[in-house]
């Protein structure tokens, strides 16, 4: 029934085509989209913009700011249709990854924390339209958010205009489980009043302008979300490394019984670590993140995760139902927040968390390429690493020690380029094994990564390269010469290997 | 009179000689000591140390934690000596830095607000014996801290032993400057009630258990703090555009009148910048820094600063008299803190700091390189700018476009080694210009750091380095296999001139 989702009857005359909400875009504004990774994005409303902008035939463009990536159709979509001057802070999306590699698209890798920051600062174009998708709006003309949070509380504050995605197809159960709060401008910031994961510290519902909401475009598609790559032996073995480190963490009395609030990043290997706790002794885990995928609710099933914070519920297709049809089971352990909350500096470090994320390539002094193939390629964006990274407590990489057939190895003499210092890198995860570099000296941090972590058909070559960095010596040795030429190597001949 | 620095008779019968003191050192131990660049730090027992291992003759090995730099004397002597093992988490010495470049010291280059963390989680070497400058010991056994916090409350927490170097030679005024305030633990973690740069939130006087203070050597000794280099041509003109800069800022309306609470790095130029101020019609500045030097005083005198924070009082020669016999002056308007707090990233990111620091080279993407010559070469270490420059509202970061001669560029096409990301460089200031980098893809960037900061003699090469990536294509378009070559050829040839 449209009156439980569109609970003020006045609003009802604001329901338009997503053609018409098209309309209210104009060539060069900034649009501030819904969405995070990629739950909770607009679905309608850009589709209808390129084919409106297509059917007119004008020169068109638009910056594109969302919470992180939104439906790969949609980043495609827009981008092809080359109306995207500006894409900010993150995408994982083929065809925009193409044109923003081609030059086509200018695209702003940032922290997912930053974004928020930026626009109230002005350092970024204002925000003119945003576009939200939402599964209520209240009778105060309050919108009761999807299934992300992401930046649409900066967005819809910014914004002029908001066009409101009512979406039927996501549960009302969603009402409630927000927990949205805004830090105030500098000068006036008050410390965010959370200390544990599941604190709520603000509204269930985004309070907006009613008068901003300029049309309404009622909608009925589920989120579209890849489905999970399944554990396959080399992230279990590193899921392993990872678990069986942080039991001796408790052992050596550096970690309690229960960890601290976890937090992990996108992709399989993340998802294949939350999995490792299912068949171990861990109870009452608290996780404090950005996505949460279908292994946090399995977790809660078995009773190993006591709660749960983040900023969207990405949950593949095969888990949907069980999980969006059921909120109601997990309601008491789940908070969905903003991401610059979600990624907040002040909280990670407070709360102490346990950051476990994914690189592109390692070097062997521990500083991380987390975004670009051989320097150059960009493949999604730091996201939310660096948030999280810096302000840890404990800070974890993983990669597989190669790829592409062993071709390439993950472990370089140099990264080809740096999202993560050395400073900010305590453990590096392959399914080789692992090496915890805190407190050690680049030299040592060296010897102890070729050994651990590399691949057996790349030790050699790199104990070679870092014997013969000795012998020009420094703090960190290097052949400077040498440095990137495993990565030179491969673009020339298709193979790092010597 | 001893009287009112040891203001416990019983403590009387602790004073010891440092040669005495340093007897309490074991071989394997980790010391903790006071001092902050290098302000406020143990001056006679390291040196009681090195004498006495040296008569000794035994093989003897410490780990050396301070807060940031400590007297160029101490370092030098410890590491010539060969007594250190671990050093973190700053230096800018030149003995130290020759021998932790011959690997002869194991050097952790740390963020100045992380080592604090570190010690508490365990990821350290727990401390043993702290070595602390004070000017008092209070009827409770209090220390009345010296010119600097640094670390010292940390180390004294966890110290089994401490020694305490009463200075005679510091003045007494400097009882009630500091503000001493420790975060629980993680998991029982409040938020840092700290709201505005002036703000006290914690004592005044270091408590620590009595029964710690195993002796107190009497000392007579001021800092010894380098002369501050004037303003040349060079830096004088780079703090001309940095506050120009920052006037437009105003008059777009994206600062206050007031600006935002001031950070700034050691050395020569973030001086100049201070110094500039002199000339302008800003007034009730604040600071929030770590290293309090002489600009921020005669800018206090002139009425431009309201308030001033840091973590240390380092004054220079000529400025000594005026300052520190005169604290009085300036008593409501400056607060001394813990580095944990002075560089914390809760605080930075609430007030909304600008961020100035110094770089030894940037690449034309806006990646830093804030520590190594040539890729491999430690010059001091990251300090603080990595807490500062990812947190702030507005990072700079400032470099002479060219060193040595000009037989180096200081624009390069790729950073030797990266220590502050794209993602946290918001401007690069060189004498010849500013780059604004904010909300610039990398190619954007690019243009914009040759164009306005690169040095004339290098542009032409840099545009020619640029133009032959573009034909690569990519996100951050390089040359891969030349990427390094300047630095390559510098190594061999001593110029980077093509
Ligand atoms: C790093 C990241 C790309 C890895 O993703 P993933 O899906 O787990 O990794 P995969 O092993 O499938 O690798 C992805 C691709 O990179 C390739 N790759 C992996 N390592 C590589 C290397 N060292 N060099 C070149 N290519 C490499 C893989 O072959 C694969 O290529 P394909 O797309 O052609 O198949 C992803 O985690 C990411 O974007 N991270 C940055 C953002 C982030 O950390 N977000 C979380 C914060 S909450
Ligand atoms: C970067 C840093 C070394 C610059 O210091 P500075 O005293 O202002 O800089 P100088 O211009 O005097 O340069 C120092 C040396 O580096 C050399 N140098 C400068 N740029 C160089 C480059 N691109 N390549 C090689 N050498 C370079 C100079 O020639 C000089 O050499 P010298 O010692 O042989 O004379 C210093 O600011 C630092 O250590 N920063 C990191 C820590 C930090 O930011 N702390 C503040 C946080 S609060």
């Amino acid at each position: 029934m449209l009156s439980e989702r569109l609970r003020n009857e006045s609003f009802k005359e604001r329901i338009v085509s997503a053609e018409q909400a098209a309309m209210l875009i104009e060539d060069g504004m900034t649009l501030g989209f819904s969405g995070f990774t990629p739950a909770g994005d607009a679905k309608a409303v850009p589709v209808a913009l390129v084919e409106r902008v297509k059917k007119e035939g004008n020169p068109f463009k638009i910056n594109l700011f969302t919470g992180a990536s939104i439906s790969s159709k949609v980043d495609t979509l827009l981008s092809d249709a080359g109306i995207v001057n500006m894409r900010l802070p993150y995408q994982s999306d083929k065809g925009m990854r193409k044109n923003l590699n081609a030059g086509k698209v200018q695209y702003m890798d940032q922290h997912l924390s930053h974004t928020a920051e930026f626009l109230r600062s002005g350092a970024l174009p204002p925000v003119d339209v945003a576009i939200i998708e939402a599964v209520a709006i209240t009778e105060e003309g309050h919108l009761v958010l999807s299934t992300a949070v992401g930046n649409t509380p900066i967005f819809a504050h910014m914004a002029h205009t908001i066009i409101v995605e009512l979406n039927l197809a996501q549960p009302l159960a969603l009402e409630g489980l927000h927990d949205l709060y805004m830090p105030a401008p500098h000068g006036d910031r008050e410390p965010i009043p959370l200390k544990h994961p599941g604190d709520r510290i603000g509204a269930t519902t985004l309070a907006v302008d009613p008068d901003k909401i300029k049309a309404i475009v009622v909608t009925n598609q589920a989120d579209v979300n890849a489905a999970m790559a399944p554990a396959d032996e080399e992230t279990a073995t590193m899921a392993n490394h990872l678990i069986n480190f942080l039991r001796q963490e408790v052992e050596a009395g550096r970690l309690g019984p229960n960890l601290a609030p976890l937090q992990s990043g996108v992709g399989s290997v993340a998802n294949a670590v939350f999995y490792g706790f299912l068949d171990t002794d861990f109870t009452d885990l608290e996780v404090y993140s950005e996505v949460l995928q279908d292994a946090v609710f399995e977790l809660m099933d078995a009773g190993k995760i006591k709660m749960a914070s983040g900023c969207s519920l990405t949950i593949s297709p095969a888990k949907h139902e069980e999980v969006l049809e059921n909120l109601d089971k997990y309601r008491d352990r789940l908070v969905l927040r903003p991401q610059e909350l979600s990624n907040n500096p002040e909280i990670a470090r407070r709360l102490g968390l346990i950051a476990i994320n994914t690189a592109i390539e390692v070097d062997i002094y521990g500083n991380v390429n987390s975004t670009h193939i051989m320097g150059t390629q960009m493949m999604n964006g730091i996201g939310g690493s660096g948030d999280f990274a810096r302000n840890a407590r404990l800070t974890f990489f993983c990669t597989k020690s190669t790829a592409k057939d062993d071709k390439i190895s993950s472990i370089v003499p140099m990264v080809s380029h740096c999202d993560h210092t050395e400073h900010d890198v305590d453990v590096i995860v392959t399914e080789q094994g692992l090496a915890d570099l805190r407190g050690l000296s680049p030299r040592e941090r060296a010897l102890k990564i070729i050994e651990n972590c590399a691949h057996p058909v790349y030790k050699p070559q790199l104990l070679a390269y870092y014997e013969e960095a000795l012998q020009r010596g420094g703090h960190t040795p290097h052949v400077i010469e040498k440095a990137l030429s495993w990565h030179a190597k491969f673009v020339k001949e298709g193979t790092m290997k010597a």
